[in-house]
This record gives C-alpha cells, sequence and structure tokens, in this order.
C-alpha cells in the first residue's frame, strides 16, 4: 500500500518543493492549506495549482475565526506595513503569526491521524530558523512529541513530524527543486499579495537571491526589478 | 494588574470547577469553548451559565470543520452509541476524539498570547489520564514546552499550559467544587446529549459515583436513576 503523507502547503517556494520532493519519494500525498486572514490570500491559488498539478487532495482550511488575535503581525493587520528590508530577525519579527505552526500543525495532525499517513511534513528552512521561532528543530521535536503522546491510540503508530529542509538554505531549495521541475513560477512568496511580487519584502529578496546563488533562472515577475 | 487565565471549559464537572478554582485565585478569566459536532452540544449552553456566573469572556470557536476527521469517535459520529459501561479505559476508547486536546489548547494558546495571559488551563484529572491519551502529564509537558518554544517572541514571558487537577480524583474535584459553590446543576456531563443526564455512560456513572464517594448531594437529573 502506498505510504501518505500530509503536507502543510502554503503555495509558496518552500512548501511547494517540499510536495513535489515527497511525491518524487513515492508518497500519497494529502496538501493543507490555511487562510487565515494572510494580505497574501493569493498564496492559496499557487497552493490549489501545486496540488492539481500533483494530482493530490486538497483541503484548504478556514481559520479566519482567529484572525482577531493575530493582529500583532504584519501579514494579517492591515494597518502595519510588511518590511521592505533583508530577511533578518530584527527585520522580520514584526511579520510573525503567534502560534502559526502549533495551529497549523495541530489540525493537520489530525487530518493525518483520519488519513492513516506515517508523514506529517512541513517545509522550514535555516534561514527561517533563525527568524522565526516555530521553525526551529527543538521546538517541532517537542511538538512531535507532544502530538505522538497524545494520540496513541489514533495514529498510524509511525506517524511523525518531518521538516526535511530544516537545514537547507532556500538556495539548498531551489536547486533541488529544480532537478525536480517544481514548476517556480506557479509558486508565490511575497508576503504583500498584489498581481506581481513586490520585489522589496523580506521574503522577495530572499527568493531573488536564492535563485541568483542557486544559478537558476528565475522565472518570477516582480514589481521592481 | 490582574492576572489573566485562558481556561479550556467544556461546561462538564471539571472544567466549571476549574473555573472557580481559577477566579478564587484571583485570576482574570477568558474561557473558550469549542465545537466540534460533540453529540453533547448541550454542554455548550452550561459553559455559557458557568461564564456568565463568573462575569467572564467567553470565547465559543466553530471547529465543526475537523469534524470529517473525528468519526472514529463516538462521541461525533452518529452511527457510534456511546459505551454505556465504567469509566475504564477499554470501554472508553471508542469516545477518544483525535488529537481533540491538542487542537483546542493550540488554538486557546493563540488566544493567551494575544491575551497577555500567564496561564492556559485545562481540566483533566487522574480518572481521565488513564483513559485519554492527552490528558497525562508526559503529554502536556510536551506540549508546554512545544507552545512556549514556538512562541518565544509573542507571549506573555510566563505563560505556561497548567493541569491544576492532574493529581485529583474526581471525587476531589467535587469536592473542591462544593467549597467554591460552584452550581454543580448547570454544568454537564453526559456523552448523549439528550434533556437529562441518561445516568448510564461511562461519564454519567463516574459523575454520579464521585458525588456519592465525596459525600455531597448530586443535583444531576439522571434518566435512569
Amino acid at each position: 500500500m502506498t505510504k501518505k503523507a500530509v503536507v502543510i502547503l502554503s503555495g509558496g517556494l518552500d512548501s511547494s518543493t517540499l510536495a513535489y520532493y515527497l511525491a518524487d519519494k513515492g508518497y500519497q500525498l494529502i496538501c493543507v492549506s490555511y487562510n487565515y486572514g494572510q494580505k497574501h490570500i493569493k498564496e492559496l491559488e499557487s497552493a490549489a495549482k501545486i496540488a492539481a498539478n500533483l494530482g493530490a487532495k486538497h483541503h484548504v482550511i478556514d481559520i479566519r475565526f482567529m484572525n482577531g488575535f493575530l493582529q500583532s503581525s504584519s501579514l494579517v493587520n492591515q494597518d502595519l506595513d510588511n518590511p521592505k528590508e533583508d530577511y533578518a530577525r530584527e527585520n522580520m519579527l514584526v511579520t510573525v503569526v503567534p502560534n502559526r505552526n502549533t495551529m497549523m500543525l495541530s489540525l493537520a495532525w489530525t487530518i493525518a491521524c483520519a488519513e492513516n499517513a506515517e508523514l506529517l511534513a512541513f517545509g522550514p528552512h535555516k534561514g527561517d530558523n533563525y527568524v522565526y521561532a516555530d521553525c526551529r528543530p527543538d521546538y517541532f521535536n517537542a511538538l512531535n512529541l507532544a502530538l505522538r503522546l497524545g494520540t496513541i491510540d489514533s495514529r498510524h503508530e509511525d506517524l511523525e513530524l518531518s521538516a526535511p529542509f530544516i537545514n537547507f538554505t532556500k538556495t539548498d531549495i531551489v536547486k533541488t527543486g529544480a532537478k525536480l521541475d517544481v514548476p517556480f513560477a506557479d509558486t508565490w512568496s511575497c508576503y504583500d499579495g498584489r498581481e506581481q511580487h513586490c520585489g522589496l519584502c523580506g521574503t522577495c529578496r530572499q527568493r531573488r537571491q536564492s535563485f541568483i546563488d542557486a544559478g537558476i533562472s528565475d522565472p518570477t515577475s516582480y514589481e521592481v526589478s
């Protein structure tokens, strides 16, 4: 029987590459995306394209009922601008969505239990670790233990949280994605959610630099080139 | 400034007593209840009464979008009867709602961050530990660590998961509640959700026995006495 993996798919470059990476390893994928009232809700169109490309089941979960509790983040608060600086901790702190990954992973773990999956995967990388507390190995090791202990009677015995790119740079992810023919043009990174990538926010800057460093042609249209 | 506590309030005897217990300790309470499509949705009326009695803020969060993934549990699946036997592990396994506490606690932790609270409390007791994996100390110690590590930048520095009744029997909880004048008649335990407590399901049996063992008059109306 084919092994199943549930993947948190934002529609960004990292999680899209992760989905291709797991499909390439033979997993049957169940993709899970979240609407939490992010300005860049456009990323969910990308998530839908990627899931469709892979012929994967795709759940979009609406957790906008939590939006009122997330207003400290510039990713959801219309009165806070997303920073237009490099993807570094001090610049990016205002983008932190409180407890985002635990909410997303907890709900998706329930889906993984119901699907009898062996993996719940998400796509943080080395650069994220530094910026976001809920992308660090110590965090997700603790969460993996809690999720496993709490569902001894409900899950596939092997079910584990997995973050295959945790020690990758974003440049490594671009290289990995290129080998797997990930349709990068279908993915979305920009924290503002306009027609094109803005080219100036931290995540646009990091996306662009990663293609340059990987020596791979960047298919993204940026407003500011 | 008054310290704040977020409390998971099902409307049952344990969590209602917990709310009174924390109010008595001087916490300003924010109560959080969940609608996950439980047959005993009636418990939410009890939760509303308890929150109103205490003058506490009360959030009812609708997570019925997860209902389709919870159908292994007799608490939500209309085709599975709730067991009419003693509250023991082998009898109660079919009632397990996969990953319930992690979902509830994760969402409530986000509220605790936004509220700048010092405590996120929930009400499992010694009898639950034995039945439900997500009521055991090892589980919530791991979850506490994960939640804290994941929100270093977003939470009150002291914010902790807390389960004050983890080493109490339900009889101890009844005794504690009696001292605090908890309006037990306003609380709801029965896993079936009819007009009166059924008197036969595991949680009714345990409720009834706890009042007897505590030597406290039981105000509950049971269908079968």
